[in-house]
């Protein structure tokens, strides 16, 4: 079944303490659009400036990803984002943000991409996405990605949002801001009082909880042995997700649970390296050599 | 099998965001001694002063646990320590430390306790942990705890020691203040070139990793609806692990395996309450009950 991304399209320019790049490719409908495609067909939904290579838009073809809703605005500007890691590889520090086109992203989706039954909106504006959500079918599952700025300026738009979503993606911090709770699990009972379905809860390095009225089931991380680049993991993290459950068909707990597992491979493999370098190389054959071995790594 | 443990007992003073209280029983020896007698019998070797209230020796008798190595001196005050949690429970303030009788604790382990197959040596001075060794008949697993402290202050002892012993238990920043190394994978791996040979990295609310040079298991933590005093988890641990293998017997990958996740059960009956509260009380049924949910938990 197919996948539906809306999210950004973005020219990064990163800092780490391995090293600097300028102007790569990035953005959330990137990392999670390119990790979704080893798993099922995706429709993309973005908007960039005329100055986006052209290189670019061939490697997200050749990933067999559906370019149809990406609109290329003439004489317009990519969105740029610049940030530095420290050697924690926590949060970055964001040392510029330039929104360009994205500042006016309105996003259209084409009527050949309205039957598409998985849909992920990445981290936008909760406006913008719950418009996403009036242009579709009802989807078998919409998963739904936020971050700490729409949790504070957003606040409400957010609320009525994640009520309409099956399942609602926060990191730890996040899911503490939004329920004004000092423990995970309180924070969680707290959003499904709020409405929620569903929630997912990233820890980074320390895996992802997956929530549901009646089940819990926590995934701790691969285990990698350095970590290069965390930009998009989150996102990388979503795409294998729910690309996954849209190659199965089916959303049943026990695809939920493969599917953390497949999103928390996919992660691994976007923070080997610099932007999608990595990832973008990734083999059927790898995805399954990191899953068995993740069996080995949690089975007792 | 039976388990040797030698360790501290104290009366301790603790303020969490949820109260205070004074003088209630603790020490490393007392945390994984209770927990360890869940599972098989236990050997204890420590030191009281005269001042050890006698409710505390008879609740320790009352769990199985041989008390013929606890010296009782005459005139001697018992260790007491106070420290202070705030609300993210991390490693707490120490507001103040008595040594008493602790400060002159040469352990002589008696000749019954001396074909113990079991061993954990829990965090004292690394000079005292190998003239125990000294002391004891080769036993089929021994297992060493440490402390930041004396990475700092006996690191030469220490690396003597970890070699002599079967499984070294850290926590993730002890691991790294030991091996100089930001990331877990590359600091076990310095470690094991320091010459051990199993190593167990805890991560406090995100569950545990056992190293070998084969294989690594990773551990989620149970997950629990809040802390109320973290103070003896990491003892508690290993007194379930080490209580498990002894019960078992034999020391297997497997074994290992589960007595890991006996350890994190656990765990988390002593940090519900203050002091030994819940975990004096928890029954066998208790612990199967919390080892089925957490198969629940993390299977996929």
């Amino acid at each position: 079944m197919k996948v539906l991304i809306v999210g950004s399209v973005a020219l990064d320019t990163i800092k780490t303490p391995f090293g600097k790049v300028k102007d790569i490719l990035g953005g959330s409908a990137v990392y999670s659009s390119t990790s979704a495609s080893n798993f099922a067909p995706v429709n993309l939904v973005a908007v960039v400036g005329e100055d986006f290579p052209k290189k670019h838009i061939e490697f997200l073809m050749a990933k067999g990803i559906n370019l149809k809703g990406m609109e290329i605005v003439k004489n317009g500007k990519t969105f740029r984002w610049e940030g530095e890691y420290g050697w924690d590889f926590a949060d970055p520090k964001t040392l510029a943000t330039h929104l360009n086109v994205f500042a006016s992203f309105d996003p259209v989706i084409p009527a050949q991409y309205r039957d598409s039954e998985f849909l992920f909106l990445a981290n936008i504006d909760p406006v913008i996405q719950t418009k996403v959500l009036s242009q579709v079918n009802k989807p078998k599952l919409i998963l739904c990605d936020t971050m700490n700025y729409w949790i504070s300026s957003k606040r409400a738009e957010l609320i009525k949002l994640l009520k309409k979503v099956d399942i609602f993606l926060l990191n730890e911090s996040e899911a503490k801001q939004l329920s004004g709770e000092a423990g995970v699990v309180k924070a969680v009972r707290a959003i499904f009082k709020m409405g929620a379905k569903r929630l997912i809860v990233k820890k980074g390095e320390h895996g992802a909880m997956l929530f549901s009225k009646a089940h819990v089931f926590c995934a701790p991380a691969y285990l990698l042995e350095s970590v290069y680049d965390p930009t998009g993991a989150g996102d990388t993290f979503a795409g294998g997700f729910i690309g996954y459950l849209a190659k199965c068909g089916k959303v049943t707990e026990e695809n939920l649970r493969r599917a953390i597992i497949y999103g928390n491979i996919m992660a691994t493999f976007a923070v080997e390296d610099f932007s999608l370098r990595r990832l973008a190389k990734v083999t059927k054959k790898d995805i399954e050599k990191r899953f068995d071995e993740y069996k080995k790594l949690t089975c007792f």
